[in-house]
């Protein structure tokens, strides 16, 4: 079954579980800092496991220290709660 | 010693010899299509180890099977040779 597209109003309530991300050209996006080049890419790799496991994969820039991840749901067109459910398991990856 | 920019005929000079890639805002870059998301992440583990030896890191972005390297020189204010170097060796690394 196709993930449920979220109206404006559901991700605009769905973005108070994840405070720090934002919506951003139809995707939610959170820019991370890391302490250097080799923290942001353990991330990376981590969040890479969990998509792949999940087969959900967000968009991934890395800039030295910094990791900006950004996700959409092709399935639905927009916004679902597969989204949100992989920008809560990030910020649980993070720390 | 700071690495020496290169004139603008220079780059253009000097893409010749890594022709996939091409100028993109004061940057050299070049998208990268892989099988899929886990061939695209082996790729970008070999360029992370080689950007953190050689201590040049490229912006890299992964989006499923397809990474972009994006590199330019922060010490000289443009691209330098060093950044041919790393998109040569980047080529090496994708096949």
């Amino acid at each position: 079954m196709a993930p449920t597209k979220l109206s404006d109003d559901q991700v605009k309530s769905a973005l108070k579980n994840v405070p720090a991300w934002c919506l951003s050209g139809g995707q939610i996006e959170r820019t991370y800092v890391f302490k250097d080049f080799v923290a942001a890419m353990a991330f990376v790799n981590r969040i890479a496991e969990y998509a792949e496991r999940v087969q959900h994969h967000p968009d991934v820039l890395i800039r030295w220290n910094k990791v900006t991840l950004s996700v959409s749901t092709h399935d639905c067109g927009g916004i679902s709660e597969k989204d949100f459910t992989l920008a809560a398991a990030a910020d649980g990856m993070s720390a």
